[in-house]
């Protein structure tokens, strides 16, 4: 199923998919025809089957969809069976925010441990999960392989840790510093403040 | 300077543009050439020539751009010299990293409350920002006309408190609840588990 070369902009657009699909099983909607699916989602009902077809394809009877399978089609495309274990750097505030994030287990993302360089809060736990001593993290993804890094530090810090990350074997880093980095790894960062300036933006365009 | 109908695509570059050419003057470089920028953005040079003459052009010398200049040109584009007033709803996580986020009020974004509904809470400061009451929202917002409201609620309480917000004259929303939601001013979203996802098909991708 998996192909090459997929547009960056198709794949961006699979976890919306995945997520607004989630929602109507919530709601035990089991069905979903083309066109209420594409006003939803804001694209057009030709364009879900293209980003579809990209995947190879999926069966679209002339009803329209079945949300449980076409939910579980595109959580594998994402990935999402592949139970992950990921650390977080940094217990500040976001770094507590990902930790107490709800519904990352269920999705396959299970978070191991968090790395932090005060010492008071080494043998503490956030949401269950036990902070360390963020001089032992190369040890222990040599040890544990972690697959996923968050990076919630301050963005002095960053530089120096993807490195270690890097050369840890580490497979994916996940970025709430304030700062680009280049990386031989997939990096996908979120930047808060590049989503507070476009609201900015937009705001100014409305007046 | 403003003009109506910029692609979406560019109006997304430019708070990465901004937020690097503010990392460029912190290290006091002034000057820069368009390869260099360009190869910094990852995006031609003539692109960025093309973006910014979307908001009628900025003057290039031959030898490059003027750091200052070109920084304060986008700010102005994004609106950030407004004093945007904002108030976060929710002071769990979320709503603390967004509080505790450092910078905001540099480029105009002033937090003046914190809402939530537990009891305990109220009263209470966070980064000297007082916690209030969500049961007096509404009349917070008529007399103190807050611009921006940042939703870091539970996606239950969403709904009803963008109506909430609608009708009281907020001019954008910043949400971070795990939910979309049509409204008729500029909302902007930050979906941390979509963030996630498309690094678990990067990464699915690379094997």
């Amino acid at each position: 199923m998996m192909q090459k070369n997929v547009p960056e902009v198709v794949a961006r657009r699979l976890p919306r998919y995945y997520r607004y699909l989630g929602e109507l099983l919530e709601k035990n909607i089991m069905q979903i025809s083309s066109n209420a699916l594409s006003r939803k989602m804001n694209v057009t009902a030709s364009q879900i089957r293209q980003d579809l077809n990209c995947f190879g394809g999926f069966g679209h009877q002339g009803y329209g969809y079945d949300v449980k399978e076409l939910h579980s089609f595109i959580g594998e495309i994402l990935g999402l069976g592949n139970h992950y274990h990921m650390i977080i750097i940094g217990a500040g505030n976001v770094g507590r925010a990902v930790a107490n994030y709800p519904g990352f287990k269920r999705r396959g993302f299970v978070i191991e441990a968090i790395f932090d360089v005060k010492h008071e809060l080494l043998g503490t736990e956030i949401n269950g999960i036990p902070v360390l001593d963020s001089a032992g993290l190369a040890d222990y993804c040599r040890e544990h392989h972690p697959h996923i890094a968050a990076i919630a530090t301050p963005k002095t810090a960053a530089p120096d840790l993807v490195k270690t990350l890097e050369e840890s074997g580490i497979k994916g880093i996940w970025n709430f510093s304030h700062v680009d980095f280049e990386c031989s790894i997939p990096v996908e960062s979120v930047h808060m403040s590049d989503s507070l300036m476009t609201l900015s933006y937009r705001i100014t365009q409305e007046d």
